[in-house]
């Protein structure tokens, strides 16, 4: 049985215990009642949409340490704690992961995702001899992000100018190698997550529907769930059509977020973008993991300005 | 201000008069009050999930010619509007406008879109000579629809192996001719309507929100909406990650609909294949355009095996 039947079924059952609800009330009184300070995000969710996994959802925050203030890393992970940060977003770490096991747990915070991105295209280049090491690599990383606690490792097949391969060929090479490393993947416990990019960054994957079509495939060869998927912001403003309809094709697949506006990736709430359009299908599909900052931050205070752009986004999710 | 943002804009107009409904009951009574026959999902579209045109949406019926029973096109065109199909999905129907308008008109239906297909790839050609004949045929096709009263014609950029241009030379080239093409079908009346496929066909175009950002982006640059995009069930089958999702990707982009299983490409319901999370997409996004049969017939008393699929499609439709 393939994940999307599974989906499918899971949806209907949610559905019908929901409608069973209303029908005992129904049937009971004679009257739906509901309380009038529900919200009609909350009646919509209560009165059964079809798939509306709403009440499960939740806006968590990660970051890079980029863009947040502090003298070192324990201060920044200090700071991030003490503004509503519950997770980091590392690079790639090496044989740092003790090191950074301490200082994340010291900080009282988790590991969301490393940002691994192509390894070069190693993975997927036209010389043959290059792919084997470059799975390595991406093996190591998955290994470290479990020993870290982390959700899984970013992965892009790779950017504009890195392999000789159609993109045909590319999508052909994913589903043959993906599957035995999301099946690593899943027995260090953690996930490879695909990221779409823009079209000048990386035009063999641009949206998120793809990249969850090339995971579902390589899920169904492997049997398990070790291949996810990734939206960020401001990709999809380049890219995707709509940032529900991204969100809702990557369904259960989508595993991690990144924030950023389009088209100039500031700060969410520096420039004139929506989220959400993005948040509703987040809600939509019961998305519970991370949401984390990539992007450059205007202005010189940057306390200020990132403790701005949490408000601004938890304001946003509460009108998806 | 570009499609999306309008599109995000009246969405929360929806939603703000939806809530302001909600309002009203909520101070008036002190309670909301639902009728005991009222449906989880009509609970659902009145209570006001954001965005959600449910109300709006219609199951309407077209079909090809070659499944339905009859010995000339007459006796098809009457089977087809007794079995409760309000219009004909025609090829290119070359000189014969006139002919095909009243037959049609004889027989009651309309005319839904010409599967007008690729034109050998001319248009997205390596050989430049070959394209803008390719763009006048297409504008030919946009005419006689047009004449007919149809809503469009069906264009796929083109199918493996018909240009030697990479996905991404492609992709450019339809920015820079589609716009013009689209403005030329909103002043005959009707759409261009890109059909994406599975990818041992076109692996080109593969995905419904693909072939909507492309049109959107056309669309901007022209100032009109005169490219629209289509979803096939039987190539979302192979290319989707979930229905849904493609469809909200396509929103007010999505014009036309083919009917057809996957893996076999059967009347639907004769293979084990659910239309119901692609119905509620097209309900989501308030679809009161047409679904159209492309698909083989399995078994010799057609008459049958059409009436059953109909049933079946009003029955997914109303589980949606």
């Amino acid at each position: 049985m393939c994940w999307f039947r599974f989906s499918l079924r899971f949806q209907e059952m949610v559905f019908m215990q929901r409608r069973n609800f209303l029908w005992t009330s129904v049937l009971g009184t004679g009257l739906t009642v509901l309380p009038p300070s529900t919200s009609p995000q909350a009646v919509a969710a209560e009165a059964g949409v079809p798939g509306d996994l709403r009440n499960k959802a939740k806006l968590r925050f990660s970051s890079q340490l980029g863009i947040i203030p502090g003298t070192n890393e324990e201060e920044k992970l200090k700071n991030m704690k003490n503004w509503g940060f519950e997770a980091v977003e590392l690079g790639g770490i090496g044989n740092n992961v003790d090191n950074w096991k301490k200082k994340v747990e010291d900080a009282g915070l988790l590991v969301s995702v490393f940002c691994f991105g192509s390894n070069n295209g190693d993975l997927c280049s036209d010389v043959v001899e290059k792919r084997q090491p470059g799975i390595d690599n991406l093996k190591r990383q998955l290994e470290g992000n479990a020993k870290l606690g982390g959700t899984g490792v970013i992965y892009v097949p790779a950017f504009n100018g890195q392999t000789k391969l159609t993109n045909q060929e590319i999508h052909k090479l994913l589903l043959e190698f993906l599957p035995e490393v999301g099946k690593f993947a899943v027995e260090c416990g953690t996930k490879v997550v695909l990221e779409p990019l823009s079209r000048w960054e990386a035009f063999f994957l641009r949206q998120v529907g793809d990249a969850a079509r090339i995971a579902k495939d390589c899920n169904k060869i492997a049997g398990c769930d070790g291949i996810g998927v990734m939206g960020d912001f401001y990709h999809m403003y380049n890219e995707e059509a709509d940032d529900m309809g991204a969100f809702i094709s990557g369904g259960p697949l989508v595993h991690h977020v990144h924030l950023a506006n389009g088209p100039k990736r500031t700060l969410p709430g520096q420039e004139e973008h929506s989220f959400v359009q993005g948040f509703r299908g987040l809600k939509y599909i019961g998305y519970d993991k991370f949401v984390s900052f990539e992007c450059a931050v205007r202005g010189d205070d940057k306390e200020t300005e990132v403790r701005k752009s949490l408000d601004f986004l938890r304001s946003e999710w509460e009108k998806s």
